[in-house]
């Protein structure tokens, strides 16, 4: 196996990959990156079981001027072979694998040779036999998992929640997430794909990975779901997550229909004041901060407190106060997280009652995106 | 108490002070800042007994727009002190004490009630009896410190080496910081301090401090020396530092007077082999390169190994080879440090034996720095 190859362009493929390589692995050969050259390019594998990552040098990609010498495939340590690509002299490196496994590296007058583990002893890649390709674009699919995985359970007593639901049918993509304290819920429609249906629950770890690969200029994803794994195709970059077995709870009920005083925040502001109101409730032991509306007075105050350090008061700024007078206690952290969600934009927030679920959702549109958050009972 | 600041002006002074705060210290009321409001303005103090760093907001600071309304003083906790005033919403705040120490700050809508303590009860600064004051330009003591500190001992075991050792006579300036495998020593002339007189250790830790609070626009900083203090005065900024009691040992005679070999090196290029060379130093147990001289073939090769990894062999661009052939071995992150401190320039390094101390110098300018290297046995 011998190749030279444009280190940048070769730098751009092993940190994707990766992405998905564990230090802490209990199966040894994943701490390694496999390397396989063959005519038509180079592709290089990184795994941790649950997610595999592979990505693709064509041999005819002008910028990472790969020149094929011998085919043949490798695994190398991925963490000591990132680290000594990457402080190369050189524009381009030769990689070079000689007897037992040994590997040169070279670029300018620098000569590496490191120790290499036999490639048929990798894994293979779980095979996708799906047919139907679904395509989406790529900044909504990256929007809709920053939008979702926030309210993706941390805690593994209740495994399928550590995930998030997707429902594909009737031409609409709906995508939620609860840790039963909160549930983030967005809806996309899928104009191209009437017919499919589909009901899937991905790792929310395995999705934020996914979204950070997804460079700003893609036009579109692309995806495939099987039995148990699902496929996501990003050009010379292909995702593959297992998905989590088990059915997911009901969560359309848990969304209140009726509210009985709603408000509007501009979420920038009410973010701000949140995160004012959390620096007290961070220190005390109950995270709690407490939202006040007055609807005769048309006021609405924020308020937090530590026993030991101090409090704090806020009047906000808002729109639209209707409804009856409440007052509602909730963890910050939640609200901050929401906010967030929402990015520049002005959200209306819905309540019920001081113990039951209160929602946020775009003024500008309440039916595509909700974040729901579950008071916390302080009496 | 109570006044009006702009929060931009207050949070550069409560940075710099919070430098010398620790949030581990065992003497409580050293974990808050001491604020001091008298008609000439407000003084911010901050302290862990060997550092203490005043800051003064002068009530005709134009920028900092303060306005007293009535003097006193507080002591607040830092920590949480600075992160409210970070996230402030308007351009002032406005800071009153009430009763029992209770101490309100307000911007805009969001008020903080937060609880003080007695400033009574915070330790006085030491008294700095000296009249002699010398004056060094910010940047050369800025690169002096960064020069120097490098060598400083982390181990407690000899106090006496975690401080810099610096000898002010005859219109000199002597610094001089050594852990025993290394060695760093500057020299800068003082033409305005002819009579002065000085042996201090001054611990490297302070130093480093110091050395990030000098703003890179700083014309002079002036220093006055007492019996077991330093201070340093940047303008509106006042750095005491206690000193280390001792004698620190004579480095002067561990410098080598001659050498057996000399090869000179470009400083950025050597240290980025020196990189590539201790990726795999580090790997093993011994953290070990090898550089080898061949003065007839004209050769100058670095080399590391780590059994379980690999090795890697690097042959360098040098000028002015000269003297007998050598083969020394070093601890690479010694380099490392000695070459970043020298900047962009050409090195000369001079070796007399394989298992003596070797030195860098500036090629341009022998005389006023020097880098010394102990190397490693590796037989």
């Amino acid at each position: 196996m011998k190749f030279t190859v444009n280190r940048a362009a070769f730098i751009k493929s092993l940190t994707d990959v990766q992405r998905a390589i564990s230090t802490k692995t209990t199966i040894p050969i994943l701490t390694g990156v496999k390397l396989k050259l063959e005519a038509k390019g180079l592709t290089l594998t990184g795994s941790d079981a649950d997610v595999s990552i592979e990505t693709f040098i064509a041999a005819d990609d002008n910028n990472a001027e790969l020149q094929i010498e011998e085919p043949g495939q490798i695994v190398l340590t991925a963490r000591i072979f990132s680290e000594i690509v990457k402080k190369l002299p050189e524009k381009t490196l030769t990689f070079k694998v000689t007897e037992n496994y040994q590997t040169e590296i070279t670029s300018g007058s620098a000569s590496f040779t490191i120790r290499g583990l036999d490639a048929n002893n990798y894994p293979r890649l779980p095979e996708i036999d799906a047919k139907e390709r679904l395509t989406l674009k790529g900044d909504l699919l990256k929007q809709l998992i920053g939008q979702t995985v926030i309210a993706v359970s941390t805690q593994e007593s209740r495994p399928i929640l550590t995930g998030v639901h997707l429902v594909i049918k009737n031409g609409e993509l709906l995508a939620v997430a609860t840790d039963s304290h909160r549930l983030s819920q967005r809806k996309i429609t899928l104009p191209e794909a009437k017919e499919a249906n589909y009901d899937i629950i991905i790792p929310g770890r395995s999705l934020s990975e996914l979204a950070k690969m997804i460079p700003e200029d893609t036009e579109t994803v692309s995806l495939r779901i099987s039995e148990n794994q699902v496929l996501f195709d990003l050009g010379n970059t292909t995702f593959y997550s297992r998905l989590l077995e088990g059915n997911y709870p009901d969560t359309e009920r848990l969304i209140p229909k009726t509210a009985e005083t709603t408000i509007e925040f501009n979420a920038t502001d009410f973010l701000s004041a949140i995160e004012r109101a959390s620096l007290l409730s961070h220190e005390g032991q109950n995270n709690v901060v407490k939202l006040v509306l007055d609807t005769p007075g048309k006021k609405a105050t924020i308020y937090s407190n530590s026993p030991e350090v101090g409090n704090v008061e806020e009047e906000l700024k808002f729109q639209n106060l209707t409804g009856n007078n409440i007052e509602i206690s909730f963890n910050p952290d939640y609200m901050k997280d929401a906010l967030r969600s929402f990015g520049q934009t002005t959200v209306t927030v819905a309540f019920t009652l001081p113990l039951r679920p209160f929602t946020l959702v775009p003024s500008e549109d309440h039916e595509h995106f909700v974040q729901l958050i579950t008071p916390v009972r302080t009496f």
